[in-house]
């Protein structure tokens, strides 16, 4: 089945060659792009679906978050922002709420969080373990996120647990937790910041990531979100796909993020979210890195799925131009995730689309808030 | 007819004796809120809806807009944010297209800005003139505002047309202009700003002002907004039912705020999207003045249309909790429209709804950019 998607009043590739196209269409069959181009050369199809001039990107690609959890932490939010001390117990409280739901309960939630994503132009999202500490509840996070995302991440390694040593349960994360769980991840992540009580340490951190490696999984790192630290050079040195976060940066982490082939994915929602100072993207673009945008959606720093925001303050806020900010929100997404065939829009892709309600994509960041994206079904 | 909302799982109502309710229902009948209490103790109705646990606030009150305007400026704002140096024409270019464009097309453009601000929350909203800036072009703005909302204000003091002498201007405006415009508005409005070269002075605008108080207009200033000034002093002498922007206020403006029963109207959306300070709306509460939030939603200095980005924004930048933000975006809204009728929910008052996608109003914050919010139909 071949499907016409015409009207397209500007069309952002993301394809050096095929750049931005206006009164555009995308032939799809099968679910894969069969052709782009110039609405007046299109070629026959067995349907049609009219934008009626609006803008085509490629669908968000949103390469990390949180999405398997239960329980809110809103009154935590309000607390922080309002800057009064408070022990709601933080990622604990998440874990235990986690735990305590059945299988039905997160599967609902997360089929609900994948929706409105998909509701805001996100068709390809990572989703992690990491609220469940113990192998079975690892395990099972994965499991369903499974069944939602091939982009699974095992984040073990997330924090330790309340009564844990932290090298004990490094030890268990990379032995009986990894084996158990490498089976329905393709990823294996880490909250590397020596500076946090309840993280891991450079040295824990490539124990866990090399313990991943060797049974199969590829890598991601949480680093220098609090402070400076080791994440990011162990996740250049090791191949990391991504280093996320990357708000406090050395001179040396950015030459290594340039010389390397790690993306630096980062996260604005949680600066946004925790009134902390954003990472700077200009000076990672001047180097010559990879930069990807990313929600982090997750109840704790940042409960936004919004990628248009995460655009939006990637201009207001890390000097990204709104051209930047989207190609980062979706081909540098798909780096990110080292995939090939989403993120850009030429033949032989996938068919993921977002459309906007809008006349062009610099839109999405001259309307903040605005519902602009919405991923476009090219199956019907 | 009756209809009761039901399934009301949190009901901020902004009255102060009714307080936040849980598990709580609401009658409506002909339009007005006839009933409001606990779900198990709720009146028989003609038909209801059930909002599933969803939370319900007033509708958003939105108390400065410009949506009377054609012509496209993402250009210039990506120029801004690029810190490149841009000159489309600014106002003087949303003015000629405005002007060129036919009544349909206007009003087409502004249906469809009133319902995408109503799939986002927003039940009332003011809506100025300001882009016509001939006695014709104001006169068509107003009438078309005027469709669509009770809440229309006589804008022609926007800013110095080009070609005018500013004397000359302020005499056509507060003349000719005026004569012709009262009518179709409630409310007049002037931009002073003594350090723009193309606004107005304080002389220049108490002249606007005082001449439309005498043609029985209201009064509403945009004051302070680039710097100091005497808008805000002004506005309060006057008896403006609010003065907007107050970005740049020296503790005598503060406390003359704090001292009237001029609202200090807030647009952090503005600030967000000229990347500039944001006003201090912590200390204008601390000194006792009432602050409303508003979109200012324009094609120049900020094209959002969206008060939960406003709420989120006047969280994370501005000091107010998210409790204290939603009501500065309800009956803050309200009170700087001195509408008694609106903003707050209990019998008598109009049956404007917000439900939220959420299980408490903290979520408006907490939350940001994910669109939680649409205005409830009551008629059905």
């Amino acid at each position: 089945m071949s499907r016409l998607v015409t009207g397209i009043g500007e069309l952002v590739t993301q394809d050096a060659e095929l750049g931005t196209l206006h009164d555009a269409a995308i032939l799809v069959e099968d679910g894969l792009i069969g052709w782009v181009g110039p609405a007046g050369a299109a070629p026959a199809a067995d349907s049609r679906v009219d934008v009626g001039g609006r803008t085509v990107v490629p669908g968000f690609v949103d390469p990390h978050s949180h999405l398997v959890y239960d329980g809110d932490r809103a009154d935590e939010f309000a607390a922080r922002m309002a800057g009064v001390r408070y022990d709601g117990g933080g990622i604990a409280r998440t874990v235990t709420a986690t735990r305590a739901a059945s299988d039905d309960v997160l599967r609902a939630l997360l089929a609900s969080r994948v929706a409105e994503m998909r509701s805001q132009g996100t068709t390809t999202v990572e989703i992690k373990s990491g609220y469940g500490l113990t192998v079975a509840d690892e395990v099972r996070a994965l499991r369903l996120a499974g069944e939602v995302t091939p982009e699974t991440t095992f984040l073990g390694a997330h924090v330790v647990p309340a009564g844990s040593r932290p090298d004990d349960y490094v030890a268990l994360v990379a032995g009986e937790m990894l084996a158990a769980c490498a089976p329905h991840a393709r990823w294996i992540d880490v909250f590397c910041e020596p500076g946090s009580p309840h993280a891991f340490d450079g040295d824990q951190a490539r124990t866990v990531l090399e313990a991943g490696a060797a049974a199969g999984l590829q890598l991601r790192v949480h680093g220098n979100q609090l402070g400076h630290g080791p994440g990011v050079a162990l996740a250049v040195e090791l191949g990391a796909a991504s280093v996320d976060h990357c708000t406090f940066l050395t001179d040396a982490d950015v030459a290594a993020l340039a010389g390397g082939d790690t993306v630096a994915t980062l996260l604005p929602g949680v600066e946004f979210s925790t009134r902390s100072p954003y990472p700077d993207a200009r000076r990672l673009l001047a180097a010559g890195a990879t930069v990807a945008l990313a929600t982090d959606c997750n109840p704790g720093t940042c409960n936004s799925s919004s990628m248009p925001l995460m655009i939006a303050l990637a201009v207001r806020e890390m000097g990204l131009t709104p051209t930047e900010a989207l190609w980062a929100a979706t081909a540098g997404g798909a780096q990110a995730l080292r995939r090939t065939d989403i993120g850009v829009l030429r033949p032989g892709m996938r068919a993921d689309l977002a459309v906007l309600d809008a006349p062009n994509h610099l839109h999405l960041a001259y309307r903040p808030g605005v519902p602009l994206a919405r991923a476009l079904d090219v199956t019907g």
